[in-house]
């Protein structure tokens, strides 16, 4: 444990590289506010004794920075075959972040946010790394590193968002998507991720307006898109009881309802008389939190995510227990970059119950860290056969990110749409849950 | 899927051979019967295109052995990467077993006998045998294919049986252990296996004495081994009101009782009573059996065993839904070679929370397939850092082994306790369950 496997010092790590960036990312509301012009990752880089490189990202606040660096200098000496040791060793080297002891996460929108967690997130980005790096080290595909794709296509959705044509601050990115605000914004939206992407899914990102308003809004993608599977996710935004009119509502319209209330209690309470299955990223967000949604039959899908499981091998582990459980799978999604678009595409290609289209962000962003950017087609990934991830960083690309966190004031280090919100509506505060 | 990943087309498969065994077993006792002279296993060679053979091992009776051959066929050209296909590719080629369903497997004692569980036995020796390959062509051991090791040595348990000096047949192997039929019996037996491989746990095999001997048996194992752990398994010959006096008894004795009573629902009666954990490997050897006995308490232990669960990678899976929801995990063991052994003892060193010390029958065996025996020390074996398990095939041992397979008349190739019993008692029966 630790130490290198017999015969294969090649595959030491000699050294590892973090690189914290600040992406552009559009003015995407949610229940919490608006997103920042510009969002942290983390890239890292694992580079084996043999000079192979591989890579992974995460979130980049600084309380996950916190938590990477001492994990960085301990891995040096180390397999990157030694994944299941990654985690004893987080928790040894990591310590705990400053000041996040159970405060809630107002960017991630994960929930309760612990130090269990924070761990765990970065965890997700060195293991998708080794995994690279191993994969490129033996010539070997990470699909196959995970016992093999079952598909050779991964299906995505169109992530649809309410959202400003402009971010409320001057010197912000700009793109041409302009505003969704209403029903009609929202299809147009559809309409042009179907047109530029593929896509035959949609999810709304909802809690951003009353509900009858974004009922509204799914009725008209229903009418737009007839026969097309469509989620709604307000982020836990909705009392059990709201939640239960606005599942009144969608009957029939609806694949699932994504965090319409918060927490397993309520949401139990809500699938009893919901009549559509109910799907989490927010109450199931570890394996701790399980056993209860799970027995209380709270959820009918989760929403898988390595940067929230602990990496790769640990989401196929949570779609075992949803296989055992008879839980569906879905795949979610945070704001990221090509890297980890690739690592949750190899991940979904190797998951048997994996039984909905997944979420993504990357339509969204503009910049990447990637030197060939991931292309949709008929809204699909193709999986491929290339060593390691299959994506090799641009290191002229990744070099002006840094830059820009490098020359940030720290406003921006550490994402809070709350606080973006109140550069437009100074009275903005952090909305009471349940907000309607 | 299916085919051979990109640049690896080293990996693909080119022959598999398939070769059943009879191996010497002693007269060991349970509440079925007795074990024969010989018990039949079948090993199975993985050849890749680059001339890298890897091996596994699994039952050998003629139902697995109807199975594994399509199998066998099937998998030519396929990857020996491509491991999460073997489930769906097994479900398409392999059929059902004649006569098998809902049968009960009289040899085995895993409860109820169904088409699936045979599959994921068959498909758990590929499994091995494609992980050995894959192994030795990387140069990797099999451990770090699974995500390394946590542990550097896997510690076992003495399993004691009571045994007759001598099978009731003519012609049979002998061995010099002699007969344990009494308390006085088994501590010696416990004596010599402490002596002759360190074992400081024990397990024994009951369900073949009225309880009161068996409790006897338990308290005189106490006295000469105190502060061992020790654990009573009668394959599920009590009722739940036996179980709860047997539990009763051994209150503060034993580590757990290992399947008292047959069924979910009444070992979730005896738990909530018991005072002391409860273990199973026959009614929780699938994920389908999973969520009941969980939800309900019913064990508190689940001994893993991948030729029941389908491998090496799906044992993983079971210990991420143990560690999910509470409950410990240990580890079976049937009678088994070399092969088996070295993939128990890979994966066990992968496992973070298994809590005991694992079972194996290898101690009884003098026989083998591989050129050199596993040797404990301290009841432990090594995890090696040789490419894959680390074993390599004795040819002549495995050719004479099948020789004896090839020239038995059929009475032996199929395991069966019940009638190797009727050799001794012409009027034995299958039990009633419960026996007591």
């Amino acid at each position: 444990m630790g130490t290198v496997v017999g015969g294969a010092s090649a595959l030491a790590i000699a050294e590892v590289r973090l690189t914290p960036v600040l992406v552009a990312d559009p003015p995407l509301l949610n229940t919490q506010g608006v997103h920042q012009p510009y969002t942290p990752r983390l890239v890292i880089e694992v580079v084996t004794a043999d000079g192979t490189t591989g890579v992974g990202e995460t979130y980049g606040d600084t309380c996950y920075l916190d938590l990477a660096r001492p994990l960085a200098r301990a891995l040096p000496g180390r397999s990157v075959t030694d994944l299941n040791g990654l985690f004893t060793l987080a928790e040894s080297v990591c310590g705990e972040p400053d000041g996040v002891s159970e405060s809630v996460d107002s960017g991630g929108l994960r929930g309760v946010r612990t130090a269990d967690k924070l761990r765990l997130s970065v965890v997700s980005g060195f293991e998708v790394a080794c995994l690279d790096a191993l994969g490129k080290a033996l010539g070997l595909p990470v699909h196959a590193l995970l016992g093999g794709r079952v598909r050779y296509r991964v299906e995505y959705g169109g992530y649809l968002f309410y959202r400003w044509a402009e971010h409320p601050v001057s010197g912000a990115p700009l793109d041409d998507w302009g505003a969704a605000l209403d029903p009609e914004g929202i299809v147009a939206q559809a309409r042009r991720l179907a047109a530029d992407f593929g896509f035959t899914s949609f999810k709304l990102k909802g809690g951003v307006f009353p509900p009858d308003q974004e009922i509204a809004a799914v009725r008209a993608l229903a009418r737009a898109f007839p026969g097309h599977p469509l989620r709604l996710d307000p982020n836990g935004a909705w009392s059990v009881e709201t939640a239960r009119y606005v599942a009144g509502q969608l009957a029939g319209v609806l694949e699932y309802l994504e965090d319409p209330t918060s927490g397993t209690a309520g949401m139990a309470r809500l699938a009893r008389c919901a009549g559509m299955p109910l799907a989490t990223n927010m109450c199931v967000t570890t394996f701790a939190e399980i056993p209860e949604a799970f027995t209380k039959g709270a959820v009918q899908v989760v929403l898988c995510d390595h940067h929230y499981w602990g990496g790769l091998r640990r989401t196929r582990e949570l779609a075992a227990v949803c296989r055992a459980f008879g839980v569906g799978l879905a795949m979610h999604s945070n704001t990221h970059l090509g890297i980890s678009l690739a690592a949750m595409t190899h991940v979904a290609a190797t998951l048997p119950n994996l039984d909905h289209a997944c979420d993504s962000h990357y339509p969204w962003l503009t910049e990447d860290v990637i030197t060939a950017r991931h292309t949709f087609q008929g809204g699909r990934l193709t999986v491929g056969d290339a060593p390691g991830l299959g994506v090799e960083l641009d290191r002229t690309a990744l070099e002006a990110l840094h830059w820009r966190w490098l020359d940030d004031d720290g406003t921006l280090r550490d994402r809070d749409d709350t606080a973006a919100m109140r550069r437009a509506d100074p009275a903005w505060a952090t909305p009471a849950v349940p907000r309607w």
